[in-house]
């Protein structure tokens, strides 16, 4: 590589609003507010309203807000018969990316202001759950279930997935998931919807984008390999030669470490609190299984490079959605169910911050490094002349 | 703004070896081969082969991808279906974003290596422009148009676009057009192309997220709103007082200057070549409109700021397709049709370029700007307390 901005690590680009990410201290910040006292206070649709906002609703504005969420809360008839179409196999990512462009297409609306794209950011966030619920139905050969217009967010959800009405605490611990996630500044797929509405796309264009780039495994894919990891160490006591084992070999532990965070990522403290909560629910040993991973890690680490390491957002949040009995193929759909609420604030800030001196696409430069023969290029050589095979 | 990096102009972010743009001296390079060579003596065919791989191609390697691309011309029923149960106003890119996406959803190949994304993107390269031409004679209640398997690319969308056979003349005029569109490194779509490719999404998913960014109006629209100036000004002998009216207001014509080119844009020469032709054969007058919108705009910017000022790629492209018969909104899918050969060479070169010291997303940072009082964010207050509407 002769360019000296790899992965735009540090390379500040804009200016944001809607969080800050402190790595030293281990703070997440929305609007202004931790994320620490939110999963206290706060529900999934106040975040996601403080999120789309500058700062936390009033009642009118919350009331509004979560009324449109759950009026918009509806199977389109064109949906169910598109999920029906496509092969049972496919990856939930694709049909998620699929269907939410699908959705640009039944949105004829032609203006594109501010508060159209408000309303457009509902419309994701009220249907997105809606299409991974019913896809994961309609893949398993089971009856969709039409959604509750009476419970909460994250309880329609899991009601939609399951087919039965969790209880309050099931609910309120996906929905404390739910404000984890919410957003997390410029990270891939946030930066990717970006790009697309910097060049005034429409906002589903951008939600699009950012569903394809959470697909890839380097962003949305490591709690998947978290719980795989889980079910192949299958108890306690193998923890700690299987981690040994993999350390050794310079393997990573999934779920451990963080590119920004040099200290406990906030999320995680409260995910394990999570994971602990429903293993003594459920009897079941993920929450033990993962904590002696955490230990483990931390110890080796400490003899091997004697540097400190800690649990990231993805090591406990694989078991808390075992537990609550999601598929694992959906732990990046639900990171989506999540991070749309994020992702549409920044497409709004993108599209109409108001200090932006001119509308500005994003095009970095790329540095060329192939072949050059002279001012006018190579030569053209004419086919049968050609001989090297590529 | 507080960011010093704004749109990411001049930040050098990765290296390529698939073109160079030489703004000082108006060169296009694609793989080292100048593009006017390429225009001259290459086909669209040829060129895309060029761009997914290190060199122009020996005859074998030539025939084995000609002959993929025309296997793989045909309109899978599923597609069919698809686009009929769209709406017909929907936006033909917002059409495009949406197929491209669920071809991911029917591609249930697992293994993702350089030999199997080659596929796929001839696979992307031979569906887009079925896509489009069937999605036009869909909305306008026509029969759709088998493909051909005779036909050249270029020829085979014009033929089932119009339901005719182009003459060898015009389906070579659209076959250089193709050419020229094909690649121009780092823009906008091509860099949401490799963001996503960067997180190891499929190469549907990050073809998706370029098409959705090249629908916005800062990015792909630009010919639109030229063939929209052309038809207002509708004569010759109007450009004039048109042209002089608008740069009075400081409104900007839109087909004339260059973020990069700061001398002529190789492409518009040729495409100024091909507009003349065209005007020749059909009769019709769009080919001296521009060419006086050329000059006044020339003459005056002298005036007005005693500087330069050229036509860019869109200028001359808006006649020519006009003339070619092309409805005027699908400007922006034609575009998608050439670039397409480019977005898959730098989704293959992103997932797979050996000089990569480790896979590393693109993940920039953004400079807080919001609210923020003290270590731990600012005071939760209770909703019955918050008095600030929003
Ligand atoms: C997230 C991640 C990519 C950050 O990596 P990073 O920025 O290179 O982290 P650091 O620079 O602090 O790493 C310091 C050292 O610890 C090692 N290390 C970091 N995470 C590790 C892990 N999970 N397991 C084992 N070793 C690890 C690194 O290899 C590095 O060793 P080196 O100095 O010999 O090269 C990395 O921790 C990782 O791959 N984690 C596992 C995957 C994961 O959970 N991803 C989800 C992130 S939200
Ligand atoms: C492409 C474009 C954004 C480049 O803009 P840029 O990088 O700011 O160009 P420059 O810096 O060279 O502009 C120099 C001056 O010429 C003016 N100018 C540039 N293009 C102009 C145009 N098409 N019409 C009128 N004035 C123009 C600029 O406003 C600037 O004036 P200022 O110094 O008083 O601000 C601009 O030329 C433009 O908007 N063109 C029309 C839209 C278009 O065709 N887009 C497709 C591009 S492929």
């Amino acid at each position: 590589m002769q360019t000296k901005n790899i992965g735009l690590r540090n390379i500040e680009v804009a200016d944001t609003k809607i969080s800050a990410i402190d790595g030293i201290n281990g703070k997440l910040i929305y609007r202004g507010y931790d994320v620490l006292d939110l999963v206290k206070k706060s529900t999934f649709e106040e975040t996601a309203c403080l999120l789309l906002n500058d700062d936390l609703p009033t009642q009118d504005v919350l009331s509004l807000f979560s009324e449109k969420l759950v009026t918009t809360r509806e199977i389109p008839e064109g949906l169910e018969k598109m999920l029906r179409s496509m092969p049972k196999a496919a990856n939930p990512m694709d049909v998620l990316q699929s269907t939410v462009s699908m959705m640009a297409v039944h949105d004829t609306e032609k203006v594109d202001d501010r508060i159209t794209n408000y309303s457009r950011a509902i419309n994701l966030i009220s249907k997105i759950p809606i299409i991974v619920a019913c896809w994961d139905r309609i893949r398993n050969g089971q009856e969709i279930i039409q959604p509750s217009k009476k419970l909460n967010h994250a309880g329609n959800f899991l009601y939609m997935l399951t087919g039965k009405e969790p209880d309050t605490e099931t609910a309120r611990i996906f929905d404390i998931c739910l404000i984890l996630h919410a957003e997390h500044s410029f990270n891939a797929s946030t930066f990717a919807a970006r790009e697309v509405a910097s060049t005034r796309a429409n906002m589903y264009a951008a939600v699009s984008a950012a569903v394809g780039a959470l697909s890839g495994e380097l962003h949305g894919g490591a709690n998947f390999q978290v719980m795989k990891m889980l079910l192949e160490i299958g108890s306690e006591e193998k923890v700690e030669p299987w981690i040994k084992n993999r350390l050794e070999k310079s393997q990573k532990i999934m779920g451990m470490g963080h590119a920004v965070y040099k200290t406990f990522d906030p999320r995680a403290e409260v995910l394990r609190e999570l994971s602990r909560r429903l293993a003594e629910k459920t009897g079941q040993p993920w929450y033990a299984i993962t904590k002696r991973v955490e230990e483990v890690t931390e110890e080796e680490m400490k003899k091997i490079k004697s540097s400190d390491i800690f649990p990231n957002v993805d090591l406990y949040s694989a078991s808390v959605y075992y537990m609550l009995g999601i598929p694992m193929d959906l732990n990046t759909p639900i990171f989506a169910i999540s991070r749309v609420s994020g992702w549409t604030s920044h497409i709004i800030e993108e599209k109409f911050a108001e200090a932006a001196p001119k509308p500005m696409l994003y095009r970095p430069k790329a540095v060329y490094v192939g072949k050059y023969c002279g001012p006018s290029g190579c030569e053209y050589v004419s086919i049968e002349k050609r001989l090297t095979q590529i």
